[in-house]
């Protein structure tokens, strides 16, 4: 068993250590072949002969080693273990390695992405998506960390759930149980989250999976995101924005990621509008932008409703949502719609919306009213959202939520373009899945067993 | 907002607090109301007058009240907070409850489950289930603890993936993007996570939701499940084993929970099918089934093929294992196949298999000859595994894993009878989905657009 990480080889020096990794570098010098030896914590150089020959670069090796401190004029500035290098003792090849079909020490913006995506498990040994992978399993640990110890605990909800009438479009999975029915994939786990608060849990988390069959576009991710979900009860809008700001700002903190302006400036959406144009916007200066800096923004004060082209009124955001208390009125007699102002609270860094939640409507009129003034008869209401409805009868506390996005807030902090970056396995914008052919044709008698049958008519 | 958790009051004596929580029980004494109010951590005794008459059991209700030390003889020492009541001096009700559709402080085992699925939302809040949620969501984070400061990270695979052609029934997702053509739920992250250690990352995990789509059973939950999915580099059988079981040790001594035999007792299969006629069994005396007592063991030595109907071979737990050293010769000569042994663990906690792993086979020689013993042509192997042979080929250091069920351990942890019991919203074994009618029809004009129609005939 693998021991000793590359990076902690310079608390060795004098000692024999057993090193293991990937040919990163051979530089053959006649007689002495340089090698730079890489794993997931870094690089080292080590020294051998005739034995590392036969080496190609990104072999697997195993090598015993004498851990020797470089004279001063030799060390290596640029690796933190380059006051060091290790002298061949034993050279075991675990694994050899063909031509690679693309560079892996490159930062790798140069390459096709269909390529790197090809190759993904390739293309994530490039120290900067390496680096990216860590930060991101670094940066969830921390956000979890901050929220146990405020209360909250981590629930798990279905992946395999009911279709939404609402929002963007849903995946949908054939059941073979109940031929002709479909599971849906949830676009959000806020039913259920709510739910939670029905059942008394009070405060919920959940690094949560989501998806949405949406049309490729730059700037998102096809298929498939990962957003912290968070939901609390006996808790007002600014409660909720407190919470989630003290969150980021301890743990960016932790993280070195310095952020503009602490507490974050809070824009009523009317002047957001009026000031940028938009209720997403970036307050970074140039200056700012060099160092990373991120810079946060509340939006508040959305209205609730806007007008649909039809001349009916639908949901700006979410008709989970309760209104602003002072708008609860209107909302039930339906009077002044236009000017209703929802509870909601949009999370903006750096030019993009990273978050958005709002304090619910808890009682079944508020949101039974929501459904009336967007023009949905009773049987639909009760069709669609009775089961919330009913589950607001038995004793639901006020709460609320938020969801930032995971994906996006990595992608501020590193800086990279896009949220591919950032990501494991991301699916190319086309949806064609990393390394393997997903999407892939299905065998008749697969489909018939799940009742359906391609259509493409 | 709620700033003081029920169970806490004890450390109020004397002072004004407010309480926010649930009618538990209301027993009205004419001119006095004692109410026990309930909330995630616990209940307490209220003592109120006329504002109380009007409380049904499970109101929401907020509380300002005085914290009064109970004399002695008064005491309720069944609750941690008998030693204290809260006299009411102000009350609001926050969200009033209709007559419950079934009891919710009870244990719940008497209620039929339909019923219970049903009003999941409700069914948490008896203290039972929500102490399994709660015990739930700490487990996983000791899990995640050890496995951090061992080094590991934390990477997320897709869930819209490729469809396997071995195991269990896939859930399948029509892709819009690509009519015709599907992506399938993973029923294991296998070969993601394998991918990851050819990517370099060195230690794997995730707490990972997989899908089966396999005929409904009592002893499994339908649809999805949970695993701690695992995967280590350099590293051989015994260092696996090691670290799962100091892992489990460690957790499980946090928690409270005895553990029946440290180091945990290793069966070779051919010894346990001899002794127990089965690979897996429970090694609890009746004394130990009364006191929660896990009773780990370790299998391992298992054959690599069985045969199958036909004549032909079939792995008997994972084609992507490697097999045990001393039987690689046999297994690239395709020599005395019914002896070669597997490199397969599996660990069995009170007469359940609870998790199995393997070390993989990491040369693309050992991955294809599994496939060609199969009897697979190699056009087939090429078609659903050449991405992996391909992998193996850039420099795929050793590495195996391993993936516990979570949620089966929990269920041997509490006691209870099934998965279902320590699943925030399980399917029922019919695959309905809790609380929302999943799964439902989808209008044509949608599956139109996904390249479907229903078919069943």
């Amino acid at each position: 068993m693998k021991t000793l990480a590359i990076a902690d080889v310079v608390h060795k020096i004098g000692q024999e250590v057993e090193l293991y990794g990937w040919v990163n570098i051979k530089r053959d010098h006649k007689k002495i072949v340089f090698l730079d030896i890489r794993d997931r914590s870094g690089i080292v150089q080590v020294v051998g002969g005739e034995e590392c020959k036969a080496l190609s670069i990104e072999d697997v090796v195993k090598i015993k080693g004498l851990v020797k401190k470089r004279p001063d004029k030799l060390v290596n500035d640029k690796i933190p273990t380059g006051s060091v290098e290790i002298e061949v003792k034993e050279l075991t090849i675990l694994s050899k390695a063909q031509p690679m079909p693309l560079p892996v020490t490159t930062d790798g913006y140069e390459i096709d992405e269909e390529i790197r995506m090809k190759y993904r498990y390739l293309d994530i040994r490039r120290p900067r998506i390496t680096k990216n992978l860590v930060l991101r399993s670094k940066f969830i640990q921390l956000l979890r960390e901050y929220l146990f110890e405020k209360g909250f605990l981590e629930v798990e909800t279905p992946i395999l759930s009911e279709t939404t009438p609402e929002g963007a479009r849903d995946f949908v999975v054939p059941s073979r149980l109940q031929k002709g029915k479909f599971y849906a994939l949830p676009q959000s786990p806020q039913q259920y989250k709510q739910l939670l608060m029905v059942a008394g849990l009070e405060k919920y988390f959940q690094i949560a999976r989501c998806f949405r069959d949406e049309d490729p576009r730059a700037d998102r991710a096809y298929g498939e995101f990962t957003q912290l979900d968070m939901e609390m009860s006996f808790v007002e809008r600014e409660d909720v924005m407190r919470l989630v700001e003290d969150m980021i700002i301890g743990v960016y903190q932790k993280l070195n990621v310095p952020i503009k302006q602490k507490p974050f400036p809070v824009y009523n959406y009317q002047d957001a509008i009026k000031q940028f144009g938009a209720d997403k916007f970036d307050l970074r200066s140039d200056e700012d932008k060099k160092n990373n800096v991120q810079a946060f923004a509340w939006v508040i004060n959305f209205p609730f409703f806007e007008k649909t082209e039809t001349g009916g009124w639908t949901f700006t955001h979410n008709p989970f949502s309760a209104p602003l208390p002072e708008f609860k009125q209107d909302l039930l007699d339906k009077k002044n719609i236009g000017s209703i102002l929802t509870s909601q609270y949009d999370l903006v860094c750096n030019g993009y919306e990273v978050g958005g939640g709002s304090i619910r409507g808890h009682e079944p009129a508020v949101l039974k009213t929501v459904f009336e003034i967007m023009g949905y008869a009773e049987k639909d209401i009760q069709h669609q959202f009775g089961h919330m409805l009913e589950a607001f009868s038995y004793g639901a506390p006020p709460h609320g939520g938020i969801a930032p996005g995971i994906d996006r807030l990595l992608t501020c902090i590193t800086g990279e373009k896009t949220l591919r970056e950032v990501i494991p396995f991301p699916m190319t914008s086309g949806g064609k899945t990393s390394v393997m052919s997903a999407p892939s044709t299905v065998p008749d008698d697969k489909l018939q067993e799940l009742g359906i049958k391609v259509n493409t008519d």
